[in-house]
């Protein structure tokens, strides 16, 4: 993909968000990466979505050095780049404070897989991190921030790994959601599904804060019939 | 009706799915059933609701064969299928995953008649199925999900049997919605107030949780005020 | 005012209900009253909201006798009527299933007076009707959902008479919201401003199950700021 | 800045109001001052938003004299005064009755800072007033309104005093929010903050009762990043 059409296609997932009603004001950002050329292409920090134009986007490096644009990128910038780094597989970012999935993050919660909606996107919970050390929000935040995601989908003598594209999100525990996908037209898709799984969670709970979540055996038979070598969703 | 009339009403059910509010990008799919050819016309699986035209439509058998189309029918066509054959007297089948409707299904309940709303569509609680077993999941899982509705409407010996046209609708447990109804129109219409006394179901159950449903009386009057050869609604 | 303007002023305060979200397909009607006429007119029953014009407005007498108009009236008819007999301060009624109020009427609950948005426009609680038993149901029920509210506003041993002006909505049990108002406007008006008062006390109420009503001193202060001869709001 | 752009600004930012949906008819108010001039614009009481002109806006001195304009001001004219004087650093005051704001007045609770998205406006919970008393509500009631406000603000015993402009929001008890800013845009911005923050607070608590706010390092890690002499966040 030419850094052209990386561009574009940051920023329709950006408007995407805006479309779907995930972001209020300038409270949300996507970023796209090329691995061959190691540039990243991220929303400028701060600027209205109304008028916003593909040269408006900032190129940075995987270190967060700006190559192109005139503009300061997000101020979550070294979350985007962090993730690349550690998570080679996808392609695409995108952060939102949108209603239910944050709500669920400032309760320090999980979004359970409570139904076949969730399975169809996401293969298990969608895990919420640690909270932040008062050293971490100190010091490098945006960067600890990428680090307390990382740490939540390694494995641990409790848990096994989660792999980043089989759970393409994670909650900042007292912050929001962060995305992510092959592409930005992905994430972005996995950012407006994850709400949507997210208020049918606070739904399901209030109405029953005891509800099972879907069997191991739903969970794979919906997430591989979308996902894989084996799936028979859609017309590919 | 001629097929060409069926593939408009299924597109006109699904759009009225959109329009509505009821699906979230592909999550839905609308089909309608020509009894006397023995064919069904059914949404393509996976393709975006904007720009469907009535030529996209899928038309098959009642075993599922493709008749006529170019594209894959909707993958919950076996659902569709088995419903046809078990409900004689239904002539459309709609698939939502509606928010509400859905949160019930994810907790495991059935929606119960608790207002006049919900009785003048519904002649009792909107019921919710068991959960499917591994061996239903890792089988004919599509055809097992119609199997499970066509069990909750059977008699057993603990509770009578419920006449489909009655209750026009049923929650798979840890899924979603599947409605249906005499023809596209009237499963379109169902799915959409069957969302709506989802709605108020939450809502009555999370203010007053032992709330009561209506009577027996209420229930008969309101429904059979608009429906059978007795009521009395509209200009009919 | 002339029976011309009263059919415009019935079709107004009808489509101000779905514009503002309380109606669904065509659950709702209003209908105002020509009290020196002695005529009624009101919305035809089932008929789409859409393309909806004066001229199909039914005019009744006050016994529910059709004196113009080709179509039926609205099923509610006998309701109507048998309020505009009991109030005779009232010039309009209007009924909706609107989501939050229908939700209270559902789990039989009155809308305690919780603040001031209420106290402008309710002075008290809206009161809720006692379920109608099955003879009621099964005699002249429309008739009867009126009665039950008549009574709910008359003096009792325990409580006093509520005036209808000032407390212009009554919950029927396990049915909905009827509202009205001293002319068509006003009654759509204190519909909308109930769905609103409603969804303020359901969130009140699943934040805090206990929460106080107002004042006294506070419903006082607010309801004669907006209403009587000592008004202070608006430009009149 | 002119007075007329003075009048324009506030018109802005009652119209902002609206398009957010923060306000129900008539339902809110938005004032602005000029402090060299010692002149105060606010919106005239009870006129509809539609059509609504600059050259309608009220202006009156700090005691609430009308100096220009033929319509009456709002109603809540003394609360915006007295917060004027006593609070020198604002420039602008905004009132809604938006939904979850008013919901935690009418529960008499403050808004918890329960994640990052309230810390980015507000340095900690946004604060309710105690309950008027019957006095206070049978004498200046308007005044009294405001006098709760700066009370809260004040230091007492117990606590310290809250800065304005940190915290630029507060709940009055049983009735709605206030908010205010440095001018009139960021008043209604910062009235639109507290609606989301209100939204996401009340999801967060009906899941997770006991959810802790954030911790004092993210609230200073987020509120500065945003406020003051080493903001990061924009473009500025």
């Amino acid at each position: 993909m030419l850094l052209k059409d990386l561009r574009t296609a940051v920023l329709d997932a950006n408007l995407e968000l805006v479309k779907r009603g995930l972001v209020l004001y300038t409270f949300g950002n996507a970023s796209g990466i090329d691995r061959a050329e190691g540039l990243m292409v991220i929303k400028p920090s701060g600027v209205d979505y109304d008028g916003l134009r593909p040269g408006q986007m900032v190129v940075t490096d995987l270190d967060g050095n700006v190559v192109e644009g005139t503009l300061k990128p997000s101020s979550d910038l070294e979350t985007h780049t962090l993730l690349y780094r550690e998570f080679p597989s996808i392609g695409a970012v995108v952060h939102t404070h949108s209603e239910f999935a944050t709500s669920f993050a400032q309760a320090g919660m999980e979004i359970p897989a409570l139904g076949t909606t969730h399975a169809d996107t996401f293969y298990g919970p969608v895990p919420c991190t640690a909270p932040l050390s008062d050293e971490a929000i100190g010091g490098r935040y945006v960067h600890e921030t990428g680090l307390a995601i990382v740490r939540r989908f390694a494995a641990t003598d409790e848990r096994a790994a989660i792999d980043p594209l089989a759970v393409p999100a994670c909650l900042v525990a007292g912050h929001a959601p962060f995305c992510w996908g092959r592409d930005a037209h992905e994430a972005a898709h996995n950012a407006v599904v994850l709400e949507y799984c997210a208020k049918l969670a606070y739904n399901t709970l209030t109405l029953k804060p005891d509800a099972d979540g879907v069997s191991q055996a739903l969970l794979d038979r919906h997430y591989f019939r979308k996902h894989g070598p084996g799936k028979t969703y859609g017309q590919g």
